[in-house]
């Protein structure tokens, strides 16, 4: 069996004329690359002897039984509460949790420049993240295996859920209150980056309105950073508009939970006045009493690492899409001029 | 300069018929331990060998260039928090953080069991959490350094925040509003543990009762798993009391933002039923319009981080005790029969 661990991957590309990345797949058994070229770099990465077997990788110094576990943030419930599932399933496992914190980009590209130079993990999961594609080419140096957890990036073994899907219902579900009025408050991190699951939401949002026939209303799209405060600030705009949205839905409940409170700071009830709906079902999405689209983060941070652990057995693994579900609660209900008529 | 790095303390204790706390006293230069018996340890210590030099050390293997974090559960906020400052802080001096996450007893135990039999890291901080004696004794075999942040544990250095003082001066803006039926919530973890911050809150409330002449009154402390349903549960079981409080102090705001909303959902309205008053400051309290007593958690983490690495360089370090403040905000109001009279 064909160790990723010792192969130096851009020596292997170099001398079979390929990409990284079609190595990286050939030594994966990914599908994607002709049989011929799998042949040929299967025999180049032997030759060049980086090919060893388990024995002599421990001879070699062995596995280092550490999984690095790559975040943008712990402080953040989402990262939190997956990282709090990877690491529990890895140390079931007697693996130990290498913690990198990406907070912003300088860390990041602090991270894709250094890591590989250093042989500190076995295998690396990536928490949702976004990643310039100069920084995706870097995972294929790491040398390690690597799984993507919350969203994909580029062909990794990921576990996701289907956001563009997500986003869909929560329009859904308000268009069936009778809105026609419905504004997306998006997020970004790093700043004003956008990421896979926020640019997903929104091609959701956009699907869920032309189904229901409803325009593209290029005003109700508003980007904050997903802190609560932000998300007040977002639906305080909103409602600045001349003909302002009867229903907001919120990148996260977490942005969802800013939006509730700054519509009643402005004296607005929801959700008579203002229907909201986040994505998430965070542990105060209950008592809030805010309709939510839930997801198990939990779970996805669960199989990630299950991922991790059969690729480090050399097991092939199958990309996972966890199923979501909508939480009507009362932060939603018909828009105040069906509600009057 | 002695290294605690390749001591065994229990074999030192034995020799010199003393507890294994005191060598670890002596080792460190702290106060406490008479200049005969620190010079009869420190010879013992030599003696035995276990005493080497920083080169010799790296030679024998070196430092880890790890930090072992270990927490409760990275989706609670503030150890969410905490954790991101306290790797921010290692992760610039070039360290890396492994994350040990205690999450029940039976984890918590093992990890107390099998660290010390690993080489694992260069010294560990622990996140504020509950430890049996049997435990906190095994701190001392480590033979690494130990720092504690948010509480105190033995006599690790540590940083804190004045948690009796905190309760006391939210129960003192209470009074000062006119409340006399002034109950708290206090928090539980791993099942129906209380823990340092928990227990001190709830001296720093007695007291502030008895300052103001007010009657202890058992019914009006509730304990609950800190998370936002459970204070909302909290607060319904406050509410049906014969005569119930007019104020409810929370052991965090999470707790509180359950309380406020259990409150609600029973149709009464905060702060003119009932105020509430929480205590951290979470990115939540400003737009959720919560009173509450800030600590500031991430400049904790920061300061712990600080002194893990101080005391890798060998060199002394303060305890710390950060400040905290009282942020009014529309939450608390005078109670009811006030407010009418």
């Amino acid at each position: 069996m064909v160790s990723r661990n010792e192969i130096n991957m851009a020596d292997v590309a170099q001398r079979a004329g390929v990409s990284v990345a079609t190595v990286s797949r050939a030594l994966r058994g990914l599908p994607g690359v002709g049989e011929a070229t799998r042949t040929r770099i299967l025999e180049i990465a032997e030759e060049l002897a980086y090919v060893i077997s388990p024995e002599a990788s421990r001879l070699s110094g062995g596995p280092t039984r550490r999984v690095g576990v790559v975040v943008p943030a712990t402080e953040k419930w989402f990262y939190g509460e997956m990282l709090a599932a990877i690491e529990r399933r890895l140390r079931a496992a007697d693996l130990d949790v290498l913690l990198y914190q990406v907070s912003d980009v300088a860390v990041r590209s602090r991270f894709f420049r250094e890591l590989p130079t250093r042989r500190k993990v076995d295998a690396v999961v990536l928490i949702a993240l976004p990643l310039p594609q100069q920084e995706v080419d870097r995972l294929d140096h790491l040398g390690v295996e690597v799984v993507v957890a919350g969203g994909r990036i580029r062909d990794f073994p990921h576990v996701e859920v289907d956001d563009r899907a997500i986003a869909r219902t929560a329009v859904e579900h308000l268009v069936g209150l009778g809105h026609s009025r419905i504004a997306m408050v998006r997020a970004t991190i790093y700043g004003d980056e956008h990421w896979a699951p926020d640019t997903l939401r929104l091609e959701g949002y956009l699907a869920g309105l032309t189904e229901a026939g409803l325009p593209h209303r290029e005003e109700y799209v508003v980007s904050v950073p997903f802190t609560p405060t932000d998300g007040a600030a977002a639906a305080e705009q909103l409602r600045s508009l001349p003909e302002p949205p009867t229903a907001i839905l919120c990148f996260s409940d977490e942005v969802a939970f800013g939006a509730m409170q700054g519509l009643r700071a402005l004296g607005l009830r929801v959700p008579e006045d203002v229907s909201v709906v986040g994505i998430d079902d965070h542990p105060l999405a209950e008592v809030m009493g805010l309709t939510t689209v839930r997801q198990d983060v939990a779970a996805q941070g669960e199989l990630a690492a299950e991922m991790a652990l059969l690729r480090l057995d050399h097991r092939r693994v199958e990309d996972v899409v966890l199923s979501h579900e909508l939480v009507v609660r009362s932060s939603t209900a018909p828009p105040p001029e069906r509600a009057d008529a």
